[in-house]
């Protein structure tokens, strides 16, 4: 990202980049974006067909990135930017990686675990909960990933 | 595993020897294993510390090992070995995964998902769950856990 050092960087943008990108390789049209300090630190999207991998979703191929940009396994201070709800894993692997916040475009009734399903960051067993804030730019997220199962019937 | 294609072929023993072989490293001990119609198809430790990534569950590296080694997302018909009840962001990987069975030594009341914390494979926005068989070889799990972490006081 070139504007990455610029006052104007948004990071819900690069996010929506990102979910653009995966689904012209064909995935499901999710991006996510680590920040720190208004920083990009570490960006992806959802790669689970290319790589064989049930677990490369967005999130967990940022968060991954991000502990490697910083050579640390906890992201303290830094913010996710995410264009669908995270699921039960993802939650799960943001609340271990210390993630501050988490904002989130289209909220994911099937498969959402933050204010859908588990709502993992409210359970006993969640020993870290980000501040979450959800439906940022929702109807765009809902009309990308409308356009993406609709193309595939 | 140099008896992979033995008869006498034991999931659960070589976890352990995963589990051990984490303590070694300074990882909690836990180990997992994946194998499919009695072969070893992938093995590991957790190594979070080591790979300074908070994902690096012995499940999680192990299942993306197995989708490796088969070149395919989906684990059909693999049965999962793990010596501590996976937790909320494994359990989900696993349904991903389409693992078939997992069998479980410790409970894990603090941060476990299966038949503790969110119960995840009997929830609605679970898509896939496999047969669960917990408590195999349970007190010699605890056992490793609870030394390895009175070690460490």
């Amino acid at each position: 990202m070139d504007n990455a050092g610029c006052n104007k960087f948004d990071p819900m943008g690069a996010a929506f980049d990102e979910a653009r990108a995966a689904a012209t390789r064909g995935e499901v049209p999710v991006g996510a974006v680590i920040v720190r300090d208004g920083r990009l630190i570490a960006s992806d999207g959802n790669r689970p067909r290319q790589l064989r991998d049930p677990s490369a979703h967005a999130e967990m191929l940022a968060i991954r990135r991000a502990c490697e940009v910083l050579d640390d396994e906890r992201l303290t201070g830094c913010d996710l930017y995410v264009t669908l709800e995270p699921c039960t894993m993802c939650a799960a692997a943001i609340s271990f990686a210390r993630i501050r916040r988490v904002y989130f475009a289209a909220y994911d009734p099937k498969g959402g675990a933050v204010e859908n399903g588990v709502r993992f960051f409210d359970q006993p067993t969640c020993h870290h909960a980000p501040e979450v804030y959800g439906g940022i730019r929702e109807s765009e997220a809902a009309t990308l990933l409308r356009g993406f199962f609709e193309g595939r019937r």
